[in-house]
């Protein structure tokens, strides 16, 4: 449990939330269910345009339903959507820009899912909470932390879910 | 059966797989398990440079790690990486250039780890084989097809193992 806190003090905003606390009192290593009003950790938000999603697809996705609008009509998307990878890509700088973890967000792996396609107009947030911190037994100095985060649109629509396995190092102060 | 091999169709490097021909013969839902030799499907190359990793990382993942090679040293990383959505990112690019899909490579999720760091210098090419085949029963033009892509390097060191779940239409012709 005090491993723990030790972990859980790099990330102020989730310390207040009802999932850290809910954690820390079992003080098991399984997952901890948030409690409906737990509050999560808030990113900042990035406006997506037509420009940022064909110049991104050009370069790593180029389909035609991420690089040419008249041509996406005909597609699954019926227009013109952001390469998945381009959420994912832009929810990491947003992660970065906000979770307080000393030493980076750094990811050993993770699940992805895009229930939405995310469309030329779109601002995006990313909303994000502790489910599990797994301290390494061989490595006391670190632990992997599993940390969900949802990415929102401005109608508060997810349209990315994103699980991280986070290497998060122990305070040394 | 026949609906696999339709599906199967689309994708003939696979088709002489030992995985699609296991798969097809036991005719089940259920995962097949390449046997050793099994053939999968080969990417092209992509060479990354120190110039891509800090410009990617610059707009995505801005971590000293990932734009500061003198910085990364003092890291966990010992120097200069990519980001790993620069991985999966060249990932992607490489998939959609040699992956047999008539309408195109589109994920509605996945699974992705990163057991090993990218760094400049490095050229990266991806293997690829169909786990499964899964028709979907209310929307019979499409299925859902399992397919595990593993990016390697110029030493055919695993940097990346991905497990998308594609959406694969049916041929119409």
């Amino acid at each position: 449990l005090r491993e723990n806190t030790r972990y859980c003090r790099q990330l102020p905003q989730w310390r207040q939330s009802t999932t850290i606390r809910a954690y820390s009192r079992g003080g098991k290593r399984e997952a901890a269910v948030s409690e409906p009003g737990g509050q999560g950790g808030l990113s900042g938000t990035h406006a997506l345009d037509e420009e940022q999603i064909i110049r991104f697809a050009r370069e790593f996705d180029p389909q035609p339903f991420h690089t040419d609008p008249d041509a996406a009509v005909d597609t699954m998307f019926g227009g013109l959507a952001a390469s998945g990878w381009h959420t994912m890509a832009l929810t990491m700088r947003l992660l970065v820009e906000s979770v307080p973890i000393a030493k980076g967000v750094i990811g050993s792996g993770g699940e992805i899912a895009w229930p939405r396609a995310t469309r030329p107009g779109d601002v995006l947030h990313v909303v994000s909470e502790i489910v599990e911190i797994v301290p390494n037994r061989s490595r006391p100095d670190r632990a992997m932390v599993l940390m969900r985060s949802e990415t929102r649109n401005q109608r508060d629509e997810v349209a990315q879910t994103f699980t991280a396995k986070l290497v998060v190092f122990r305070r040394t102060s």
